[in-house]
């Protein structure tokens, strides 16, 4: 039997996407294994790299188009096809056509910018054929709660003289009336299923005004406008199709776009690694593996709340399979995930540097680490488990979260 | 059987000595692996902690007293006995005496300082009973041959007018006569065996005054001065007893004093970890373990020439054992290492951080590096080796220095 592993990391902030992680790790363990065989599975949520790691994964086929960018220019843009599914099925990521990237530095006012481009991949998707759409979610540089999306695709917001409101979040302030009688009639039966971060929320003190709004740009004032905008928004929503965006959890996602795919889109929103973990058919993967490696730029006492290597340490270990964790900073609390699937783990650092120089290198340093922490699996594969701990005891004790021996 | 570890580290320069090197990583590999034996043999050379290390190890005694410093003030000092040892053998380190702590910053003058006191310590072990001495070599802050040790050991140094030289390295320029006829008469009989650093020569370009005169203190011209003070110092050692101090291995060890230990002490000089790993009893400590871990400030591609976790591990591979090592800092060249024994190693590192940082750290760091590599090496143990990769079937290429598989 060959000696399998599958890696399934999350991308490194400002640094690695999911798959140039999944392909260092690749690289380091094949030095300290050549003989082994080597699955990957880059964890991405509904942000940047959504499409790319689907698409791959599945052998599809990636498509090119100008949209609408959130400012109005037009924008370089993408769609895939996953290859072999059952019915037609699209994966768009809203980042390709309303990202904060897409937003110049100096045109960052999330009252304006507009999510009217994910709905002209939208429409593309389904001008390609599409019967299923699989939506990204996350990145986003807009605050506009999807209704430029809903645009594209047919809905009308009018003021209370019957205007068509213009583009950008603060507009939705002065909504009166939502006309879906134009709305593009394919959305009644294509299947939309958004990757959302299920703690978004669209209103209140936690709203995606207030928690997201600064760092797309917006100043106090503009946040507050935002924030009533949005009450406004869902109030209306609620009115013509009954979905309480307002209490939906994601429906923050994405500057407020998850309360559009939900309420005006009839689409289904998911929690952000749900989506590519099926598609991944991670499940399957890790049936196949012997030993999971995952990895995240940072290991802490926050990565059980929803980061990747918990997600995949916890769907790893369900399986009885062994898992250990790369990281670029490992930091405070980070015992605790012992108790959720990672058995070890070990930091990309090899000396004294700056956080600068780390992001710099994190390429070559994480193919060494996972050389690095191959070769010392590779000494313990060489320790006789049966001759020097008893194969019914626990090799560390239950308390602190240490793994079970095998059996 | 109780799975047994052997700790066998260097200090780390400047932040930990071996023992408590030695003690960082057992507590770190006891939280993994809470049932596991661990065996000390923390490795020093010749310097500081020699005496303290053989000491400790073989249960022996202590012994304080004061001595005249390098440059001439009384300095407290220490020697010991080994415990349980067939003769009664005493162990000095010269760093105790004429060690470059032991001089002040700005007294620095190499032309100068003396070892002096390193000779009292020798007289006090013998007063003391002893038959035997093992003396360490290192960390010294003089340059005067060991001529000053001698003279506390009764060899006389006079210039060609019959007067006694002053204290210092560079009064031997005006040697003329070594008179041995008042040398202390159970030099005839003890037996004294140095821990030196083979690669330390006497003279030439590679001699002690070139190598360490400019980091004792000495300027370019002192540096000169004090060779030529080297050269006349050993003609005269030469024609007195025969001994050929210039071309023997290590006679350069601490300032020159290796020579003296050699001609006009009667001792013998050892390659600086021999004396250490023999009275540590390293091979059978080897024996006794499962697995080995050493560890050095730095590990790179100059550890394999005569540092620690090269000796270590080149002991341990010969018997069979896995070895890791564990550093401060991995540096260039690192995989040299994996020829000299080292099957696995890992930083301490745990997030970007300056050297200062990291220093400050070391003992947290390094229990938590020993833990980590451990709970690694414990996924190694759950993967059945059998069940993943043939039992005769090499793990990784011989050819990029990868450890042979069990057989």
């Amino acid at each position: 039997m060959t000696f399998t592993v599958l890696v399934a990391p999350s991308g490194f902030k400002e640094s690695l996407s999911a798959n140039e992680v999944a392909d260092c790790i690749g690289e380091g363990v094949l030095r300290a294994f050549p003989q082994a065989k080597i699955l990957k599975a880059p964890m991405v949520d509904g942000g940047e790299g959504f499409t790319e790691a689907l698409v791959a994964a599945t052998g599809g086929t990636m498509h090119r188009l100008t949209v609408t960018g959130p400012v109005g220019d037009p924008v370089q843009s993408f769609f895939g096809f996953l290859g072999g599914a059952p019915v037609p099925t699209a994966v768009i990521e809203m980042a390709a056509a309303a990202g904060l990237r897409l937003v110049p530095r100096d045109r960052r006012n999330p009252c304006l910018t507009s999510s009217y481009g994910v709905g002209e991949l939208i429409k593309a998707a389904l001008d390609a054929g599409a019967q299923r759409i699989l939506h990204g979610c996350g990145d986003s540089g807009i605050n506009d709660g999807g209704a430029g999306m809903a645009q594209a695709l047919g809905v009308r917001f009018l003021d209370d003289a019957g205007r068509p409101l213009a583009a950008g979040g603060a507009e939705l302030a002065r909504l009166a009336t939502i006309d879906m009688s134009d709305r593009d009639p394919r959305l009644e039966t294509v299947r939309i299923d958004a990757a959302v971060n299920w703690h978004n929320m669209l209103l209140g003190p936690r709203g995606v005004a207030r928690v997201f709004g600064p760092q797309k740009g917006a100043t106090p004032e503009q946040v507050e406008l935002l924030a009533q905008a949005m009450d406004n928004y869902a109030a209306h929503i609620v009115a013509k199709t009954g979905f309480d965006v307002g209490a939906a959890e994601g429906a923050g996602a994405s500057g407020g776009l998850g309360a559009a795919v939900l309420g005006l889109l009839s689409g289904k929103l998911h929690p952000r690694y749900e989506i590519v973990m099926n598609y991944l058919e991670l499940d399957s993967l890790i049936g196949r593996a012997n030993l999971v490696i995952t990895a995240e730029g940072s290991l802490d006492g926050q990565t059980p709340f929803g980061k990747v290597p918990a997600e995949v340490g916890q769907r790893a270990k369900a399986a009885g399979l062994p898992v250990i964790a790369l990281a670029g900073t490992i930091g405070k609390g980070v015992t605790l995930n012992f108790e959720h699937g990672i058995d070890a783990f070990a930091s990309i650092l090899k000396r004294p540097c700056s956080l600068d120089e780390a992001i710099g290198a994190a390429s070559k340093l994480l193919v060494r680490a996972a050389e690095d922490a191959s070769r010392m699996i590779l000494v313990g594969m060489r320790l006789n488990q049966a001759s020097v701990v008893p194969r019914n005891q626990n090799l560390a004790p239950r308390a602190k979260g240490s793994p079970r021996a095998a059996a």
